[in-house]
């Protein structure tokens, strides 16, 4: 279990974050009071993972609303939108981002009147609030319910690979693909995991790596590039990946490098598969060639903790997500059940389940 | 031209190497005067690329015969091979070592000889001296001449992956994999190169793109994992890459992560190029199952530069090299012309015109 994880958590009218970019070194946890604490959170990566970043919009968004200005029933709805506005803008690949936002929007419009009865603001408050704690219940249950899942493809004596953090830190709790290695574990397989560290942030090497070791599950850390020397050698009998945003054809985007492993994959017939809830799936874009990637600052890649690792100057392209072609993907795990190709109607007809 | 970069060299009995670790943040020489500080710069990767490690051991074994002791000549002998066994143990990938031993093995017994009129170890250690020097001098020589050759290869406004650094400080000069962009630049064509960073050990934000600025070839730094992203893009025209070991059949054993640029390429339908010395190709390896893979420190991927970036205690696996087979490339550009397909009669006629 990742009770020992708290990657974030509504207290005392404040969002509390457990600063992930000082992992492993510290676990130093940091107190939001203002929305745009959240929002600076998001945007530097204290807070992470499609999930985790879906979560903390919500409750960012329900941290602003006790403190907008609500002179007016307008005044009180314009504040609102900026607000959410302003989260949109943090980061554009997670899906879950825009998904906290919408059902946090309507959260608001249900709870809101504009008609002569005047609005209750305290009302909307208190009902966002509580929203957007049930998202990160919610989350921890769908994590758990896919986990389950997901668990009967990873065979006894399996070893796994996985790429960047796709666990507790990267949700509510418990983890998508870490959550399938969770539930194996916790059903008595005997699992091995292999995690790439995933430059240039790290996150498989700082959050993945001390994931596992917190609960004794077997890892062993590897750079991104050995991944495919491991698949040559027939040590990986499996591959599992989060995801940050899927279309509606299986395509799906996740942490740079995820398509070099799915293409390792199928050239060395191994199952390729993305856990993710299906908050992440995105009906509007039929494709992944819409989805848009998120290019980030040069320094991550020049310099690691403020140590300069390149020659100052030197040209730098640092895309933050790729894409995988749903062709290279063998089954999405999701919290309605295991999605098989072709995905436009399997997770359609998930998303129809749980609506 | 590399007239800037002095890697390796012999100066007034002694051997000076440009100390790679602190590259580029800091360019020192260690200046070696006993045959067991090269041993330990071969061994630490302050000198490191096959070819440099060639010319590097032949230097220092030039250098331990100056203060062999020569009581007897057969006590000069036997001292001149535990030193020459003490290299073979360095490191254990790099063709170019074993072939450098070989190559001053081969120096001493012509003139070296326990007939009745005894042993002149002062020409013998002369004769030592000479070669090692002159190999240095080759070795940049047959660098500018694969490099001549390969650029036929390099179309104007060619966008060229490579990793780790197969340049100017992976030989005695010129390089290998940087020879050919190196030529194809000074012929007057546009190249963009993109440098895979390389780790755990950084070669390619270290050395490959330190040396690139110098020349003002232009160049990107990647991380790895972006490699597979950029081809899928459409954003790579060609791979070049050097070589630590050749088998007979064509089979590569190079710094890791090769092989998985190697099977991107091919599912990319990219031209994935090897430029070596013929120095570098072992015959006597059938194929490339049989090159011995280097394992090094976990501490490499545990730590950068003495700071730590992952949980203490955890398991790692960090294989320095990995084996590309024949299959996954396009040509093998050495001195005598660029091997195609197969590659056991085009290699073997090479290196019979250079014998």
């Amino acid at each position: 279990m990742s009770a020992g994880i708290s990657t974030l958590s509504w207290r005392n009218n404040a969002v509390i974050l457990l600063d992930q970019k000082l992992l492993p070194a510290e676990e130093r946890f940091l107190t939001c009071t203002h929305y745009e604490e959240v929002l600076a959170a998001i945007r530097d990566l204290t807070v992470r993972g499609a999930p985790a970043i879906g979560v903390a919009t919500a409750m960012g968004i329900a941290l602003g609303a006790l403190t907008l200005p609500d002179d007016s029933p307008e005044a009180f709805q314009k504040g609102f939108e900026t607000m959410c506005n302003a989260f949109a803008q943090a980061r554009p690949t997670a899906r879950n981002l825009f998904w906290a936002i919408e059902r946090m929007k309507r959260c608001f419009l249900e709870n809101y009147s504009v008609d002569g009865s005047g609005t209750d603001s305290a009302k909307v408050r208190q009902a966002l609030v509580a929203e957007a704690r049930q998202m990160a219940e919610e989350d921890v249950a769908i994590n758990k319910r896919l986990g389950r899942l997901g668990q009967a493809l990873i065979p006894d004596g399996c070893r796994i690979l996985t790429h960047c953090n796709a666990g507790a830190l990267a949700t509510a709790g418990y983890g998508t693909a870490l959550g399938v290695i969770r539930a194996a574990h916790e059903a008595g397989k005997q699992v091995q995991v292999f995690a790439d560290e995933t430059r240039p942030v790290l996150q498989g090497a700082r959050l993945t790596a001390w994931e596992l070791q917190q609960e004794n599950i077997p890892v062993t850390l590897i750079t991104d590039n050995m991944a495919g020397f491991l698949m040559k050698q027939r040590r990986i009998d499996c591959i599992i990946v989060g995801a940050d945003r899927i279309a509606a054809n299986g395509d799906t985007a996740n942490k740079i490098g995820t398509y070099t492993l799915a293409v390792l994959a199928k050239v060395h017939s191994i199952p390729f598969y993305v856990a993710a809830p299906l908050s992440t799936v995105d009906m509007q874009l039929s494709s992944g060639e819409d989805i848009p990637i998120e290019e980030r600052p040069g320094e991550e890649i020049l310099t690691i903790r403020g140590m300069q690792i390149a020659p100052a100057g030197v040209n730098v392209y640092n895309p933050a997500f790729d894409v995988t072609p749903c062709s290279y993907i063998s089954a999405i795990i999701t919290e309605a059940g295991i999605a098989e190709q072709p995905y436009e109607s399997s997770l359609k007809e998930f998303l129809l389940s749980i609506s």
